[in-house]
């Protein structure tokens, strides 16, 4: 770390800053500016306390970290890595993964409907809410269990695999049981306790980037999952909160490249999300690609105008298949 | 809701969305204005689905929401509550609550040397952290169970009620056998999980908004509690993200105002967090005291440099004690 | 206009609320709804006073408007419309629109030897600071009008079209005999004075978004330099403001799409301010590209390490003719 | 600055990064870490090069900056400074100082209602807007001349100094002819070349944070005043641009606190563009007391239902007569 000291500060002054800096177990060595004095702390700053702490002494204008925070996560230590859902493998120089369906399950009618109509279309694996992170206590929460039970009944007729969300930590086992990749949701991006909990289940997850959520912070709850042994994460880009309202979030697909060569974990897209606006999915779809993301997760339904929960961001089928045909030549340009 | 339709949509087309409207449950009555036309929905939109699904359709240019979606929370229902913590009461028309104490509980003599400065500073509730919500996994994450007994003896020894924060639902019963106000932090200010784990242990919540969390989702959030039927909610506003990057969060006060005007729950204020930096914590309890906050949430550290976690937001003992004598008149004028 | 009253208002100031909007110059129609009322307010939002005044009368809750508040710039009036700069056709269906160039103007040497290689590698416009708009006082403020003698220079040499922005009201007769497209800037895009002005000079004009600028907010500074007269105008979408550190601004692409789709004018896109960083504009190139941009303004500079303003976003001329090419599919993808 | 070179860099790499850290004019002195190395580049950052232009070289991984980049707007380069504005001393120690007054001035019965008013609550500037900048081209723009001869007018009546926003360049002396102190506003925050024109004029400048402003920018742009030779600024929060939407702005009443530890400018709020909201006016002003704010901007409205612009915001007469009762007590616990 980098320990900043103001101007005009005394020498012996400086000098309780260098002391307390090696009481803190880093070598302190101070550099002598045109204006001011730094110190340098060295040391590994993971394994060593944050220095932050001293901008409570007057005399200390700022701390700057050097490291980076993330270990696991970070392309320094591997080569982009593969992830396989039910069989698909995700990442760098795989086949681009096509994930969709409805934001909640809501009857085995819509369910296989959907599940159909994505598989023809080209998807591989299915999506479909059973627990859902509903905004109000009044809005419609998931079938639960019954839903992961008709996901399953989807997968079993067309051989997609599931992806699903899972809310508590005690639904882990159960949501587990049923899914192919367990979605961590943007509400619960620094829910440590359900990440490690997931993580432990051995299935891969799929993070969700938070809503307020810095691309550091992101990687640093994927470490969460990596250091409980998982290392089957796959990292989900799902648009930020900011101050716009003609969409609901805005997608940073920069973050997209920049999760990429800052790790070696898959990255995929959620458009729907990302704008919360049906109109603009397409669109987004073809960036995303054309920017190198692994995989897209859309939300697809039947009859967008009656789902029981975001139906304005969602999909119907109809447009799904085009929307399918119009990103493929995107697709073989980026995976030839 | 209101259906705002695009000007120059044909009359069938008009009448498809009446239809719709109908069909989905609410009573339709179409306005023709100068330009546009739209439709007002009649019917309690906390009973009934969603319009802005129909945002799918082509023709419709915004859909208004009319009704407040809190309930329970809002002040509509019911004056000012009053919260009991410990024996003490909390709200408008109480007397200030002065809650106090370490980042994180780190030992013995840190917890007890700093709950009897705080106590005779003038504290009524002592906050202390034994589970730990970090960034980074490599960070300290707290003593744990050890932790929640040294909070207990400072109560036995000191009379001061415990405020500490819990993580994760399997932990909620641990917590709250020792906690006198659970807190739910920042980070988990969406996870409805806990939440409502935690509201049915019947112990008061302390509710602290989210990074990016506007007040209507906070108040939405308090309604998960208020709907599991523990009625002893605080909300406790502590900085929301945006860009500034001086402050690690920017303190909201005009939270405070409109969460107090909105809802009948005491508001507290975090400045601690709210900033993130310890030399700007006694001004911010100046201004939130005048704007009528109920209580303050203070971090106070006996040694902040070698706080084992974020001792850059900590006063010391003695900036405690000052900070007490300076704010004191500001509460006797605001609570005379 | 839609004004939502709080429940429970007596029906005496219902009619007050009534009456008023009457004295406003409006057609007020009351709505009883499940559980509040609302009042249309029927007339020309945009030749009437907005009725958000109202809000501060006690039994009002909310006030909602409905029509937009585009005319000139709305895709409503007319088709996707064409600029022509320095004969170059702008616009939807029209070719692909490369602008390239440094930063800041800083000698002959670095211009022209700028200028050969964008226009080998394909560009048609050439960009360069002559004055430019820099947080502190300190840093370097542009060469001013020696700075377009150059451009003009290398304009005469390639045949390239010249960008650049204009700063001040003064100055736009002097940068406009020089320029082929005006660029106001994200700093002084609700600068409307400038806008004006620029606009007055009857030269096409490079809007660009605000840091902080709601896409309504963009449309309608457009609508500024329309209302001028001036039917030449291209949206320019350079990144906002957000939580995010790691780029310099958040690049918001799904902006460009519903630029295009709300308003008729062309939209390019600038990834060199947009992320800040050199090393992410060639995939947020392809990003702009495949999201159907009009064209792109990128950042290019011979070395910019030693660049006097920017150069860490600055590509080098190597690096810029490796983009074009990387990006050349795309752009037949998308305008085969 | 420090430059920070990644992990597992070859040592030639390391010396060419050296090597161009002196060429750019910077001594430096490389410091090797436990992970990675990094340089100090040693002289004054204000005079020399930013060295963030190294961020293009792929093996350095990030450049710190170490100085401060204001100089005259410093704390550290004299005590707190007083503006005289119209015979009223505004600073710190100085008497709080309010200014009151419509949005816009509308009509000279409008204005002289609200003077008088405003005087007898205890106002010593009236502000009113002349030259208004409005979101859209459709919405009033100000009187213009007209409306400076009104406030000169009210200012020959009751003696009350007064405020006024300058939106051109060329209006700088005309506006200049009529106010006592000059207010750049919030949108033309970062527009230069005004902000040097106006500070040309001698008038005192009361200089609106930018929506999307960090405070150093805010800093630095008031340095551009200030090296213009016109000491005599006042910094005034007015809140900034967030996700939250209850509020029109979020005041950032911390921002307060900084400035005045950063700077030695007198600081002042406006809350009414703070929030947007009337209601919560007053809290609001208790609390920038509370901050030590050195005095305060409101609008007052003999009739806000029908004002020509913001009326939302603005409180009447009476709420600004109790206002000013209700703060008072503060005001002398704060400045007594």
């Amino acid at each position: 770390m980098i320990i900043v000291i103001k101007p005009h500060t005394p020498s012996d002054s400086v000098q309780r800053i260098i002391d307390e800096v090696a009481k803190l177990g880093y070598e302190p060595k101070p550099i002598h500016g045109a204006v001011q004095t730094v110190v340098a702390a060295i040391g590994d700053e993971t394994t060593h306390q944050s220095l932050e702490s001293l901008l409570t002494w007057p005399e200390v204008e700022s701390v700057l970290r050097v490291q980076k925070r993330y270990k696991l996560a970070s392309r320094e230590t591997r080569d982009a890595s593969t992830v396989h859902v039910a069989g698909h493998p995700i990442g760098t120089g795989q086949p681009f993964c096509l994930m969709a369906g409805p934001c909640s399950v809501e009857s085995e009618d819509q369910l296989m409907t959907t599940a159909r109509a994505v598989k023809a279309a080209g998807a591989v694996l299915l999506r479909g809410g059973a627990f859902k992170p509903r905004t109000s206590p009044y809005e419609f929460q998931g079938l639960g269990e019954p839903g992961l039970k008709l996901l399953a009944a989807a997968r079993a007729e067309t051989g997609l695999g599931i992806v699903t969300e899972v809310l508590a930590e005690r639904d882990v086992d159960l949501v587990a049981s049923y899914a192919d990749l367990l979605q961590i949701g943007a509400r619960n991006a620094q829910n440590f306790s359900l990440i490690k909990e997931a993580a432990r289940s051995q299935k891969p997850i799929l993070l969700k980037r938070g809503l307020s959520m810095k691309i550091e912070e992101w990687l640093l709850a994927a470490e969460y999952a990596l250091s409980e042994g998982n290392p089957n994460v796959i990292l989900c880009e799902r648009g930020i909160r900011t101050f716009e309202t003609y969409t609901r979030n805005t997608l940073d697909l920069a973050a997209v490249a920049i999760a990429k060569k800052e790790s070696h974990l898959p990255v995929v897209v959620d458009p729907s999300q990302g704008c919360g606006r049906a109109d603009l999915v397409t669109e987004l779809c073809k960036a995303a690609v054309a920017l190198a993301a692994d995989g897209l997760l859309i939300e697809v339904h039947p009859c967008p105008a009656e789902a029981w929960s975001d139906g304005q961001q969602q999909v119907d089928l109809n447009a799904f298949s085009n929307l399918v045909r119009e990103i493929q030549p995107f697709i073989q340009l980026v995976r030839p």
